[in-house]
Protein backbone atom coordinates (compact mmCIF):
# COMPACT_ATOMS: atom_id res chain seq x y z
CA UNK A 1 0.00 0.00 0.00
CA UNK A 2 2.78 2.00 0.52
CA UNK A 3 4.40 1.51 -2.80
CA UNK A 4 0.88 2.67 -3.92
CA UNK A 5 1.09 5.83 -1.83
CA UNK A 6 4.43 6.69 -2.99
CA UNK A 7 3.20 6.07 -7.01
CA UNK A 8 -0.05 8.15 -6.65
CA UNK A 9 2.43 11.03 -4.62
CA UNK A 10 4.51 10.93 -7.97
CA UNK A 11 1.60 11.04 -10.24
CA UNK A 12 -0.14 13.91 -8.02
CA UNK A 13 2.60 15.93 -8.06
CA UNK A 14 2.91 15.95 -11.59
CA UNK A 15 -0.73 16.69 -12.16
CA UNK A 16 -0.44 20.00 -9.50
CA UNK A 17 2.67 21.07 -11.36
CA UNK A 18 0.79 20.60 -14.56
CA UNK A 19 -2.23 22.19 -13.46
CA UNK A 20 -0.21 25.07 -12.07
CA UNK A 21 1.01 25.99 -15.10
CA UNK A 22 -1.90 25.81 -17.28
CA UNK A 23 -4.33 27.91 -14.61
CA UNK A 24 -4.09 31.68 -15.26
CA UNK A 25 -2.27 33.08 -12.89
CA UNK A 26 -4.39 34.46 -9.95
CA UNK A 27 -3.72 37.66 -10.38
CA UNK A 28 -4.65 38.04 -14.26
CA UNK A 29 -7.82 40.44 -14.93
CA UNK A 30 -10.82 39.73 -13.82
CA UNK A 31 -8.77 38.69 -10.76
CA UNK A 32 -11.40 37.55 -8.37
CA UNK A 33 -12.69 34.81 -11.32
CA UNK A 34 -8.83 33.38 -11.38
CA UNK A 35 -8.41 33.49 -7.33
CA UNK A 36 -11.75 31.53 -7.66
CA UNK A 37 -10.43 28.71 -9.89
CA UNK A 38 -7.22 28.46 -7.94
CA UNK A 39 -8.85 28.24 -4.77
CA UNK A 40 -10.89 24.97 -5.70
CA UNK A 41 -8.59 23.42 -8.04
CA UNK A 42 -6.01 23.33 -4.95
CA UNK A 43 -8.47 22.80 -2.44
CA UNK A 44 -6.21 19.52 -1.11
CA UNK A 45 -7.67 16.79 -4.21
CA UNK A 46 -6.21 13.54 -4.24
CA UNK A 47 -6.00 13.70 -7.71
CA UNK A 48 -7.28 10.26 -8.29
CA UNK A 49 -8.98 10.58 -11.57
CA UNK A 50 -6.53 12.10 -13.24
CA UNK A 51 -3.96 9.54 -11.81
CA UNK A 52 -6.18 7.27 -13.82
CA UNK A 53 -5.56 8.92 -17.26
CA UNK A 54 -1.76 8.69 -16.72
CA UNK A 55 -1.86 5.06 -15.36
CA UNK A 56 -4.33 3.88 -18.79
CA UNK A 57 -1.96 5.80 -21.02
CA UNK A 58 0.98 4.08 -19.69
CA UNK A 59 -0.76 0.85 -19.83
CA UNK A 60 -1.16 1.43 -23.48
CA UNK A 61 2.38 2.08 -23.90
CA UNK A 62 2.39 5.89 -24.02
CA UNK A 63 4.44 8.40 -22.07
CA UNK A 64 2.56 10.33 -19.14
CA UNK A 65 3.70 13.30 -20.26
CA UNK A 66 1.36 13.32 -23.55
CA UNK A 67 -1.41 13.24 -22.06
CA UNK A 68 -1.10 15.26 -19.00
CA UNK A 69 -3.07 18.03 -20.42
CA UNK A 70 -6.15 15.33 -20.69
CA UNK A 71 -5.50 14.00 -16.74
CA UNK A 72 -5.93 18.24 -15.69
CA UNK A 73 -8.89 18.91 -17.96
CA UNK A 74 -10.38 15.58 -16.25
CA UNK A 75 -9.94 17.00 -12.96
CA UNK A 76 -11.22 20.32 -13.96
CA UNK A 77 -14.06 18.65 -14.64
CA UNK A 78 -14.65 17.07 -11.66
CA UNK A 79 -13.51 20.56 -10.05
CA UNK A 80 -15.90 22.31 -11.60
CA UNK A 81 -18.67 19.10 -10.30
CA UNK A 82 -17.89 19.71 -7.00
CA UNK A 83 -18.34 23.70 -7.10
CA UNK A 84 -21.91 23.31 -8.92
CA UNK A 85 -22.91 20.62 -6.55
CA UNK A 86 -21.67 22.40 -3.11
CA UNK A 87 -24.24 25.99 -4.44
CA UNK A 88 -26.97 26.82 -2.23
CA UNK A 89 -29.68 25.70 -4.61
CA UNK A 90 -27.95 22.23 -4.79
CA UNK A 91 -26.54 20.40 -1.90
CA UNK A 92 -26.19 24.03 -0.13
CA UNK A 93 -22.59 22.70 1.59
CA UNK A 94 -19.99 25.04 3.71
CA UNK A 95 -17.53 23.06 3.59
CA UNK A 96 -15.72 20.87 1.10
CA UNK A 97 -12.43 18.77 1.72
CA UNK A 98 -12.11 20.88 5.47
CA UNK A 99 -12.14 24.18 3.78
CA UNK A 100 -15.19 26.91 2.77
CA UNK A 101 -17.11 26.40 -0.44
CA UNK A 102 -16.32 28.65 -3.48
CA UNK A 103 -19.61 30.09 -2.88
CA UNK A 104 -18.90 30.70 0.76
CA UNK A 105 -15.40 32.70 -0.08
CA UNK A 106 -16.67 34.06 -3.32
CA UNK A 107 -20.19 34.53 -3.31
CA UNK A 108 -22.90 32.54 -5.65
CA UNK A 109 -22.05 34.77 -8.54
CA UNK A 110 -18.77 33.94 -8.78
CA UNK A 111 -18.80 30.58 -7.73
CA UNK A 112 -21.30 29.35 -10.55
CA UNK A 113 -18.79 31.77 -13.30
CA UNK A 114 -15.62 29.49 -11.63
CA UNK A 115 -17.92 26.18 -12.08
CA UNK A 116 -18.08 27.61 -15.45
CA UNK A 117 -14.82 28.94 -16.57
CA UNK A 118 -13.02 25.18 -15.36
CA UNK A 119 -15.43 23.87 -17.21
CA UNK A 120 -14.83 25.78 -20.48
CA UNK A 121 -10.49 25.69 -19.41
CA UNK A 122 -10.86 22.12 -19.35
CA UNK A 123 -12.02 21.75 -23.01
CA UNK A 124 -9.24 24.55 -24.06
CA UNK A 125 -6.47 22.05 -22.19
CA UNK A 126 -7.83 18.65 -23.80
CA UNK A 127 -7.71 20.39 -27.59
CA UNK A 128 -4.73 22.80 -27.21
CA UNK A 129 -2.47 20.63 -24.87
CA UNK A 130 -3.23 17.43 -26.92
CA UNK A 131 -2.12 19.35 -30.17
CA UNK A 132 1.19 20.63 -28.23
CA UNK A 133 1.76 17.37 -27.30
CA UNK A 134 1.64 15.94 -30.96
CA UNK A 135 -1.54 13.76 -30.43
CA UNK A 136 -3.26 12.43 -33.29
CA UNK A 137 -6.03 14.54 -33.98
CA UNK A 138 -8.79 11.57 -34.87
CA UNK A 139 -7.73 10.55 -31.06
CA UNK A 140 -8.27 13.92 -29.61
CA UNK A 141 -11.90 14.59 -30.80
CA UNK A 142 -12.79 11.35 -29.83
CA UNK A 143 -11.72 12.20 -25.40
CA UNK A 144 -13.33 15.23 -26.47
CA UNK A 145 -16.47 14.04 -27.48
CA UNK A 146 -16.77 10.85 -24.78
CA UNK A 147 -16.08 13.67 -22.35
CA UNK A 148 -18.47 15.99 -23.45
CA UNK A 149 -20.83 13.27 -23.52
CA UNK A 150 -19.89 12.29 -19.97
CA UNK A 151 -20.88 15.55 -18.20
CA UNK A 152 -24.04 15.47 -20.15
CA UNK A 153 -27.53 14.76 -19.01
CA UNK A 154 -26.33 10.72 -19.64
CA UNK A 155 -23.93 11.91 -17.05
CA UNK A 156 -23.00 13.96 -14.31
CA UNK A 157 -25.94 16.43 -14.78
CA UNK A 158 -28.22 13.55 -15.46
CA UNK A 159 -26.94 11.72 -12.19
CA UNK A 160 -27.14 15.67 -10.18
CA UNK A 161 -30.46 16.13 -11.48
CA UNK A 162 -31.82 12.65 -10.06
CA UNK A 163 -29.69 13.30 -6.93
CA UNK A 164 -31.22 16.53 -6.18
CA UNK A 165 -35.16 15.46 -6.84
CA UNK A 166 -34.73 12.44 -5.00
CA UNK A 167 -33.40 14.05 -1.77
CA UNK A 168 -36.29 13.12 0.73
CA UNK A 169 -38.47 10.47 -1.16
CA UNK A 170 -38.30 7.04 -1.43
CA UNK A 171 -36.32 5.45 -4.49
CA UNK A 172 -35.66 1.96 -6.03
CA UNK A 173 -32.23 0.49 -6.34
CA UNK A 174 -32.00 0.67 -9.94
CA UNK A 175 -32.49 4.52 -9.70
CA UNK A 176 -29.61 4.61 -6.91
CA UNK A 177 -27.40 2.61 -9.41
CA UNK A 178 -28.28 4.42 -12.31
CA UNK A 179 -27.30 8.28 -10.20
CA UNK A 180 -24.46 6.74 -9.35
CA UNK A 181 -23.45 5.37 -12.87
CA UNK A 182 -24.14 8.79 -14.20
CA UNK A 183 -22.58 11.05 -11.12
CA UNK A 184 -19.59 9.48 -10.22
CA UNK A 185 -18.93 6.25 -12.56
CA UNK A 186 -18.98 8.55 -15.97
CA UNK A 187 -16.24 10.67 -15.41
CA UNK A 188 -13.94 7.68 -13.86
CA UNK A 189 -14.48 5.84 -16.91
CA UNK A 190 -13.92 9.12 -19.25
CA UNK A 191 -10.68 9.37 -17.33
CA UNK A 192 -9.69 6.09 -17.99
CA UNK A 193 -10.93 5.83 -21.56
CA UNK A 194 -9.38 8.88 -22.03
CA UNK A 195 -5.74 8.04 -20.82
CA UNK A 196 -6.11 4.79 -22.91
CA UNK A 197 -7.62 5.72 -26.21
CA UNK A 198 -4.99 9.09 -26.34
CA UNK A 199 -2.33 6.66 -25.64
CA UNK A 200 -3.06 4.27 -28.67
CA UNK A 201 -4.73 1.66 -26.79
CA UNK A 202 -5.32 -1.69 -28.88
CA UNK A 203 -9.10 -2.69 -29.08
CA UNK A 204 -8.75 -5.40 -26.53
CA UNK A 205 -6.77 -3.31 -23.84
CA UNK A 206 -9.57 -0.75 -24.46
CA UNK A 207 -12.11 -2.63 -23.58
CA UNK A 208 -10.58 -3.86 -20.55
CA UNK A 209 -9.42 -0.73 -19.04
CA UNK A 210 -13.45 0.24 -20.02
CA UNK A 211 -15.10 -2.23 -17.37
CA UNK A 212 -11.91 -1.75 -15.27
CA UNK A 213 -12.96 2.36 -15.00
CA UNK A 214 -16.48 0.81 -14.24
CA UNK A 215 -16.31 -1.28 -11.50
CA UNK A 216 -13.51 1.42 -10.15
CA UNK A 217 -15.64 4.31 -10.43
CA UNK A 218 -18.93 2.31 -8.56
CA UNK A 219 -16.89 0.68 -6.02
CA UNK A 220 -15.47 4.17 -5.29
CA UNK A 221 -18.86 5.58 -4.91
CA UNK A 222 -20.07 2.60 -2.37
CA UNK A 223 -17.18 3.17 -0.47
CA UNK A 224 -17.82 6.75 -0.11
CA UNK A 225 -20.37 6.38 0.98
CA UNK A 226 -19.49 3.65 3.74
CA UNK A 227 -16.72 6.66 4.38
CA UNK A 228 -19.67 9.26 4.89
CA UNK A 229 -21.19 6.74 7.77
CA UNK A 230 -17.75 5.13 9.39
CA UNK A 231 -15.21 7.32 7.96
CA UNK A 232 -13.35 10.69 10.50
CA UNK A 233 -14.36 13.53 9.80
CA UNK A 234 -11.08 14.96 10.41
CA UNK A 235 -8.83 12.21 8.04
CA UNK A 236 -12.13 12.80 5.61
CA UNK A 237 -11.62 16.39 5.75
CA UNK A 238 -15.32 16.99 5.67
CA UNK A 239 -18.28 16.03 8.65
CA UNK A 240 -19.44 12.52 8.20
CA UNK A 241 -23.05 11.85 8.37
CA UNK A 242 -23.82 14.59 6.19
CA UNK A 243 -25.96 12.15 3.47
CA UNK A 244 -27.89 11.45 6.63
CA UNK A 245 -28.41 15.01 6.98
CA UNK A 246 -29.21 15.76 3.59
CA UNK A 247 -31.70 12.86 3.36
CA UNK A 248 -29.08 11.32 0.55
CA UNK A 249 -29.85 8.00 -0.47
CA UNK A 250 -26.55 6.18 -0.80
CA UNK A 251 -25.55 2.23 -0.83
CA UNK A 252 -25.79 2.11 3.13
CA UNK A 253 -29.02 4.14 3.59
CA UNK A 254 -30.75 1.73 1.21
CA UNK A 255 -28.79 -1.76 1.41
CA UNK A 256 -27.13 -1.32 5.01
CA UNK A 257 -23.89 -1.17 5.52
CA UNK A 258 -22.97 -5.00 5.41
CA UNK A 259 -24.62 -5.44 1.86
CA UNK A 260 -22.76 -2.20 0.97
CA UNK A 261 -19.48 -3.78 1.62
CA UNK A 262 -20.21 -6.89 0.12
CA UNK A 263 -20.92 -4.87 -3.26
CA UNK A 264 -17.76 -2.99 -2.69
CA UNK A 265 -15.91 -6.02 -2.47
CA UNK A 266 -17.47 -7.36 -5.69
CA UNK A 267 -17.10 -4.26 -7.22
CA UNK A 268 -12.92 -4.34 -6.40
CA UNK A 269 -12.90 -7.91 -7.86
CA UNK A 270 -14.32 -7.08 -10.98
CA UNK A 271 -11.86 -4.20 -11.65
CA UNK A 272 -9.04 -6.53 -10.83
CA UNK A 273 -10.26 -9.49 -12.95
CA UNK A 274 -10.64 -6.59 -16.13
CA UNK A 275 -7.14 -5.93 -15.85
CA UNK A 276 -6.00 -9.69 -15.98
CA UNK A 277 -3.27 -10.19 -19.52
CA UNK A 278 -2.48 -6.75 -18.92
CA UNK A 279 0.46 -7.35 -17.39
CA UNK A 280 2.60 -5.80 -14.98
CA UNK A 281 2.12 -2.33 -16.37
CA UNK A 282 -1.40 -2.18 -14.93
CA UNK A 283 0.62 -2.38 -11.36
CA UNK A 284 -0.33 0.79 -10.87
CA UNK A 285 -4.32 0.62 -11.49
CA UNK A 286 -4.62 -3.02 -9.52
CA UNK A 287 -2.81 -1.39 -6.55
CA UNK A 288 -5.43 1.66 -7.02
CA UNK A 289 -8.30 -1.09 -6.06
CA UNK A 290 -6.68 -2.01 -2.92
CA UNK A 291 -6.44 1.85 -1.89
CA UNK A 292 -9.94 1.77 -2.53
CA UNK A 293 -10.76 -1.31 -0.81
CA UNK A 294 -9.21 0.08 2.20
CA UNK A 295 -8.85 3.99 1.96
CA UNK A 296 -10.35 5.96 4.97
CA UNK A 297 -10.45 9.18 3.75
CA UNK B 1 -33.94 44.83 -45.91
CA UNK B 2 -37.33 42.28 -46.50
CA UNK B 3 -34.91 39.98 -48.67
CA UNK B 4 -32.37 39.80 -45.71
CA UNK B 5 -35.10 38.75 -43.05
CA UNK B 6 -36.05 36.16 -45.56
CA UNK B 7 -32.47 34.67 -45.85
CA UNK B 8 -32.58 34.92 -42.31
CA UNK B 9 -36.12 33.52 -41.26
CA UNK B 10 -34.40 30.51 -44.23
CA UNK B 11 -31.52 29.82 -41.87
CA UNK B 12 -33.10 30.04 -38.73
CA UNK B 13 -35.85 27.63 -40.29
CA UNK B 14 -32.71 25.13 -40.59
CA UNK B 15 -31.33 25.81 -37.15
CA UNK B 16 -34.23 25.25 -35.24
CA UNK B 17 -34.64 22.06 -37.27
CA UNK B 18 -31.42 20.67 -36.50
CA UNK B 19 -31.59 22.00 -32.71
CA UNK B 20 -34.97 19.85 -32.52
CA UNK B 21 -33.01 16.92 -34.25
CA UNK B 22 -29.77 16.73 -31.80
CA UNK B 23 -31.68 18.20 -28.47
CA UNK B 24 -32.86 15.18 -26.91
CA UNK B 25 -36.45 14.20 -26.18
CA UNK B 26 -38.09 16.18 -23.89
CA UNK B 27 -39.57 12.77 -22.06
CA UNK B 28 -35.99 11.39 -21.87
CA UNK B 29 -35.22 10.21 -18.14
CA UNK B 30 -34.63 12.44 -16.37
CA UNK B 31 -37.03 14.57 -18.15
CA UNK B 32 -36.84 17.67 -15.54
CA UNK B 33 -33.56 18.34 -17.73
CA UNK B 34 -34.85 18.10 -21.04
CA UNK B 35 -37.73 19.94 -20.78
CA UNK B 36 -35.17 22.64 -19.32
CA UNK B 37 -33.66 22.51 -21.99
CA UNK B 38 -35.92 22.82 -24.90
CA UNK B 39 -37.96 25.23 -22.83
CA UNK B 40 -34.95 27.99 -23.14
CA UNK B 41 -33.17 26.86 -26.81
CA UNK B 42 -36.80 27.16 -28.46
CA UNK B 43 -37.82 30.48 -26.61
CA UNK B 44 -37.73 32.34 -29.96
CA UNK B 45 -34.09 33.62 -30.45
CA UNK B 46 -33.37 34.96 -33.56
CA UNK B 47 -30.42 32.43 -34.46
CA UNK B 48 -28.54 35.45 -35.65
CA UNK B 49 -24.86 33.93 -34.30
CA UNK B 50 -25.34 30.17 -36.27
CA UNK B 51 -26.32 32.22 -39.07
CA UNK B 52 -23.16 33.80 -39.01
CA UNK B 53 -21.36 30.70 -39.02
CA UNK B 54 -23.84 29.27 -41.77
CA UNK B 55 -22.85 32.04 -43.96
CA UNK B 56 -19.21 32.07 -43.52
CA UNK B 57 -19.13 28.63 -44.50
CA UNK B 58 -20.53 29.71 -47.28
CA UNK B 59 -18.43 32.66 -47.54
CA UNK B 60 -15.24 30.01 -48.18
CA UNK B 61 -17.15 27.68 -50.45
CA UNK B 62 -18.59 25.32 -48.22
CA UNK B 63 -22.32 23.92 -47.81
CA UNK B 64 -24.17 24.95 -44.59
CA UNK B 65 -25.46 21.66 -44.02
CA UNK B 66 -21.68 20.12 -43.35
CA UNK B 67 -21.42 23.24 -40.35
CA UNK B 68 -25.18 23.14 -39.12
CA UNK B 69 -23.76 21.07 -35.63
CA UNK B 70 -21.31 23.74 -35.15
CA UNK B 71 -23.73 26.42 -36.07
CA UNK B 72 -25.99 24.87 -33.32
CA UNK B 73 -23.73 24.30 -30.64
CA UNK B 74 -22.91 28.10 -30.68
CA UNK B 75 -26.58 28.46 -30.34
CA UNK B 76 -26.34 26.30 -27.44
CA UNK B 77 -23.87 28.13 -25.74
CA UNK B 78 -25.47 31.41 -26.09
CA UNK B 79 -28.65 30.13 -24.71
CA UNK B 80 -26.41 28.28 -21.81
CA UNK B 81 -25.06 31.61 -21.17
CA UNK B 82 -28.16 33.64 -20.78
CA UNK B 83 -29.66 30.89 -18.74
CA UNK B 84 -26.63 31.89 -15.85
CA UNK B 85 -26.56 35.60 -16.90
CA UNK B 86 -30.28 35.42 -15.71
CA UNK B 87 -29.57 33.77 -11.99
CA UNK B 88 -30.70 35.16 -8.98
CA UNK B 89 -27.22 35.25 -7.68
CA UNK B 90 -26.20 37.08 -11.18
CA UNK B 91 -28.54 39.56 -12.82
CA UNK B 92 -32.10 38.06 -11.18
CA UNK B 93 -34.07 38.71 -14.08
CA UNK B 94 -37.96 37.10 -14.57
CA UNK B 95 -38.56 37.25 -17.79
CA UNK B 96 -36.33 36.71 -21.43
CA UNK B 97 -37.65 37.41 -24.99
CA UNK B 98 -41.06 37.67 -23.21
CA UNK B 99 -40.96 34.23 -21.49
CA UNK B 100 -40.37 33.29 -17.52
CA UNK B 101 -36.47 32.34 -17.22
CA UNK B 102 -35.28 29.26 -16.57
CA UNK B 103 -35.36 29.78 -12.58
CA UNK B 104 -38.14 31.14 -12.68
CA UNK B 105 -40.00 27.72 -14.55
CA UNK B 106 -38.01 25.29 -13.07
CA UNK B 107 -36.08 26.17 -9.78
CA UNK B 108 -32.47 27.39 -9.77
CA UNK B 109 -30.98 23.94 -9.18
CA UNK B 110 -32.27 22.53 -12.72
CA UNK B 111 -31.43 26.21 -14.08
CA UNK B 112 -27.70 26.02 -13.37
CA UNK B 113 -27.55 22.48 -14.25
CA UNK B 114 -29.93 23.24 -17.76
CA UNK B 115 -26.97 26.09 -18.56
CA UNK B 116 -24.17 23.27 -17.93
CA UNK B 117 -26.34 20.41 -19.90
CA UNK B 118 -25.83 22.94 -22.96
CA UNK B 119 -22.29 23.65 -22.20
CA UNK B 120 -21.75 19.97 -22.62
CA UNK B 121 -24.01 19.19 -25.25
CA UNK B 122 -22.19 21.58 -27.42
CA UNK B 123 -18.90 20.46 -26.96
CA UNK B 124 -20.20 17.01 -27.78
CA UNK B 125 -22.15 18.59 -30.70
CA UNK B 126 -19.09 20.40 -32.63
CA UNK B 127 -17.06 16.61 -32.21
CA UNK B 128 -20.05 13.93 -32.91
CA UNK B 129 -21.08 16.68 -35.28
CA UNK B 130 -18.38 17.36 -37.19
CA UNK B 131 -16.89 14.09 -37.75
CA UNK B 132 -20.28 12.67 -39.00
CA UNK B 133 -19.74 15.71 -41.56
CA UNK B 134 -16.80 14.37 -42.67
CA UNK B 135 -15.06 17.43 -41.74
CA UNK B 136 -11.29 17.41 -41.31
CA UNK B 137 -10.28 16.69 -37.86
CA UNK B 138 -7.59 19.62 -37.64
CA UNK B 139 -10.24 21.65 -38.51
CA UNK B 140 -12.37 20.40 -35.89
CA UNK B 141 -9.86 20.68 -32.96
CA UNK B 142 -8.84 24.23 -33.71
CA UNK B 143 -12.53 25.34 -33.71
CA UNK B 144 -13.32 23.31 -30.63
CA UNK B 145 -10.31 24.91 -29.29
CA UNK B 146 -11.44 28.65 -30.02
CA UNK B 147 -14.41 27.78 -28.80
CA UNK B 148 -13.51 27.37 -25.56
CA UNK B 149 -11.16 29.82 -25.47
CA UNK B 150 -13.99 32.61 -26.12
CA UNK B 151 -16.16 30.97 -23.56
CA UNK B 152 -13.78 31.14 -20.69
CA UNK B 153 -12.65 34.14 -18.41
CA UNK B 154 -10.94 36.09 -21.06
CA UNK B 155 -13.80 35.48 -22.85
CA UNK B 156 -17.43 35.35 -21.41
CA UNK B 157 -17.21 34.77 -18.76
CA UNK B 158 -14.94 37.16 -17.97
CA UNK B 159 -16.90 39.71 -19.19
CA UNK B 160 -19.81 38.42 -17.20
CA UNK B 161 -17.90 38.50 -14.08
CA UNK B 162 -16.80 42.19 -14.92
CA UNK B 163 -20.62 43.01 -15.59
CA UNK B 164 -21.70 41.69 -12.48
CA UNK B 165 -18.62 43.91 -10.23
CA UNK B 166 -18.88 47.12 -12.56
CA UNK B 167 -22.76 47.25 -11.42
CA UNK B 168 -23.38 50.52 -9.38
CA UNK B 169 -19.97 51.68 -9.48
CA UNK B 170 -17.98 54.29 -11.94
CA UNK B 171 -16.11 52.42 -14.70
CA UNK B 172 -13.79 53.86 -17.25
CA UNK B 173 -15.08 53.53 -20.86
CA UNK B 174 -11.57 51.21 -21.43
CA UNK B 175 -13.42 48.85 -19.00
CA UNK B 176 -17.06 48.95 -20.60
CA UNK B 177 -15.62 47.76 -23.77
CA UNK B 178 -13.13 44.95 -22.38
CA UNK B 179 -16.82 43.85 -21.01
CA UNK B 180 -18.39 43.88 -24.11
CA UNK B 181 -15.58 42.63 -26.14
CA UNK B 182 -15.61 39.43 -23.44
CA UNK B 183 -18.90 39.33 -22.77
CA UNK B 184 -20.84 39.80 -26.43
CA UNK B 185 -17.57 39.68 -28.96
CA UNK B 186 -15.72 36.92 -28.28
CA UNK B 187 -19.05 34.25 -29.38
CA UNK B 188 -19.74 36.45 -32.58
CA UNK B 189 -16.23 36.29 -33.32
CA UNK B 190 -16.04 32.83 -32.77
CA UNK B 191 -19.10 32.41 -34.25
CA UNK B 192 -17.73 33.48 -37.78
CA UNK B 193 -14.09 32.13 -37.46
CA UNK B 194 -15.71 28.47 -36.85
CA UNK B 195 -18.27 28.65 -39.94
CA UNK B 196 -15.02 30.07 -41.69
CA UNK B 197 -12.28 27.48 -40.21
CA UNK B 198 -14.43 24.55 -40.92
CA UNK B 199 -15.27 25.53 -44.45
CA UNK B 200 -11.54 25.50 -45.19
CA UNK B 201 -11.41 29.59 -45.70
CA UNK B 202 -8.05 30.30 -47.28
CA UNK B 203 -5.71 32.58 -44.33
CA UNK B 204 -6.81 36.31 -46.34
CA UNK B 205 -11.13 35.28 -46.08
CA UNK B 206 -10.17 34.10 -42.82
CA UNK B 207 -8.58 37.27 -41.92
CA UNK B 208 -11.48 39.46 -43.33
CA UNK B 209 -14.05 37.40 -41.63
CA UNK B 210 -12.61 37.37 -38.15
CA UNK B 211 -12.57 41.29 -38.46
CA UNK B 212 -15.80 41.33 -39.47
CA UNK B 213 -16.84 39.29 -36.73
CA UNK B 214 -15.44 41.82 -34.30
CA UNK B 215 -17.48 44.66 -35.90
CA UNK B 216 -20.44 43.19 -36.06
CA UNK B 217 -20.29 42.15 -32.59
CA UNK B 218 -19.52 45.70 -31.48
CA UNK B 219 -22.35 46.81 -33.16
CA UNK B 220 -24.84 44.47 -32.07
CA UNK B 221 -24.35 45.19 -28.28
CA UNK B 222 -24.12 48.67 -28.97
CA UNK B 223 -27.38 48.41 -30.54
CA UNK B 224 -28.65 46.39 -27.88
CA UNK B 225 -27.75 49.02 -25.19
CA UNK B 226 -29.83 51.48 -27.14
CA UNK B 227 -32.60 49.16 -27.59
CA UNK B 228 -32.65 49.19 -23.71
CA UNK B 229 -33.48 52.81 -23.60
CA UNK B 230 -34.96 53.77 -26.98
CA UNK B 231 -36.93 50.45 -27.99
CA UNK B 232 -40.18 49.03 -27.93
CA UNK B 233 -41.34 46.62 -24.70
CA UNK B 234 -43.70 44.71 -27.15
CA UNK B 235 -41.46 44.01 -30.08
CA UNK B 236 -38.22 43.36 -27.85
CA UNK B 237 -39.71 40.72 -25.85
CA UNK B 238 -38.31 42.16 -23.02
CA UNK B 239 -38.94 45.19 -20.43
CA UNK B 240 -36.70 48.46 -21.51
CA UNK B 241 -35.03 50.05 -19.13
CA UNK B 242 -33.50 47.25 -17.43
CA UNK B 243 -29.83 48.30 -17.76
CA UNK B 244 -30.64 51.81 -16.01
CA UNK B 245 -32.52 49.34 -13.30
CA UNK B 246 -29.79 46.98 -12.87
CA UNK B 247 -27.25 49.85 -12.70
CA UNK B 248 -25.50 48.06 -15.49
CA UNK B 249 -22.90 50.23 -17.61
CA UNK B 250 -23.81 51.04 -21.21
CA UNK B 251 -22.22 52.74 -24.25
CA UNK B 252 -25.45 54.98 -23.94
CA UNK B 253 -24.91 55.75 -19.96
CA UNK B 254 -21.25 56.16 -20.45
CA UNK B 255 -21.29 58.14 -23.79
CA UNK B 256 -25.08 59.26 -24.22
CA UNK B 257 -27.20 58.29 -27.03
CA UNK B 258 -25.65 60.36 -29.40
CA UNK B 259 -22.36 59.16 -29.24
CA UNK B 260 -23.32 55.59 -29.04
CA UNK B 261 -25.52 55.92 -32.30
CA UNK B 262 -22.62 57.37 -33.85
CA UNK B 263 -20.12 54.41 -32.40
CA UNK B 264 -22.99 52.11 -33.90
CA UNK B 265 -22.67 53.59 -37.53
CA UNK B 266 -18.75 53.56 -37.33
CA UNK B 267 -18.48 49.89 -36.35
CA UNK B 268 -21.06 48.87 -39.10
CA UNK B 269 -18.96 50.94 -41.60
CA UNK B 270 -15.62 48.76 -40.57
CA UNK B 271 -17.71 45.51 -40.44
CA UNK B 272 -18.92 45.97 -43.97
CA UNK B 273 -15.33 47.23 -44.92
CA UNK B 274 -14.11 44.31 -43.48
CA UNK B 275 -16.11 42.50 -45.88
CA UNK B 276 -14.72 44.07 -49.42
CA UNK B 277 -13.08 41.73 -51.99
CA UNK B 278 -15.52 38.59 -50.51
CA UNK B 279 -17.81 39.34 -53.72
CA UNK B 280 -21.23 38.20 -53.71
CA UNK B 281 -20.83 35.47 -51.26
CA UNK B 282 -20.94 37.79 -48.43
CA UNK B 283 -24.06 39.35 -49.71
CA UNK B 284 -25.83 37.85 -46.51
CA UNK B 285 -23.31 39.22 -44.18
CA UNK B 286 -23.71 42.96 -45.66
CA UNK B 287 -26.92 42.59 -45.36
CA UNK B 288 -26.75 41.63 -41.47
CA UNK B 289 -24.52 44.63 -41.09
CA UNK B 290 -27.59 46.79 -42.48
CA UNK B 291 -30.22 44.67 -40.27
CA UNK B 292 -28.24 45.24 -36.98
CA UNK B 293 -27.71 49.38 -37.89
CA UNK B 294 -32.26 49.33 -38.28
CA UNK B 295 -33.16 46.88 -36.07
CA UNK B 296 -35.49 47.74 -33.64
CA UNK B 297 -35.36 44.03 -31.52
Amino acid sequence: MSDFLALLARKTALVDEALDAYLPPADRHPAVIHEALRYSVFAGGKRLRPALTLAAAAVAGCPEQKVLPAACAIELIHTYSLIHDDLPAMDNDDLRRGKPTSHRVFGEAVAILAGDALFSLAFELLTRGGREAGLEATRILQVVEEIAAACGTAGLIGGQVLDVQAAGRQIAPAELEFIHRAKTGALFRAAVRAGAILGGADPDTLRRLTVFGEYFGLAFQITDDLLDVTGDAETLGKPVGSDARNHKHTYVSLFGEHEARRRARQACAEAVEALSGLGPAARFLRHAVQFIATRDF
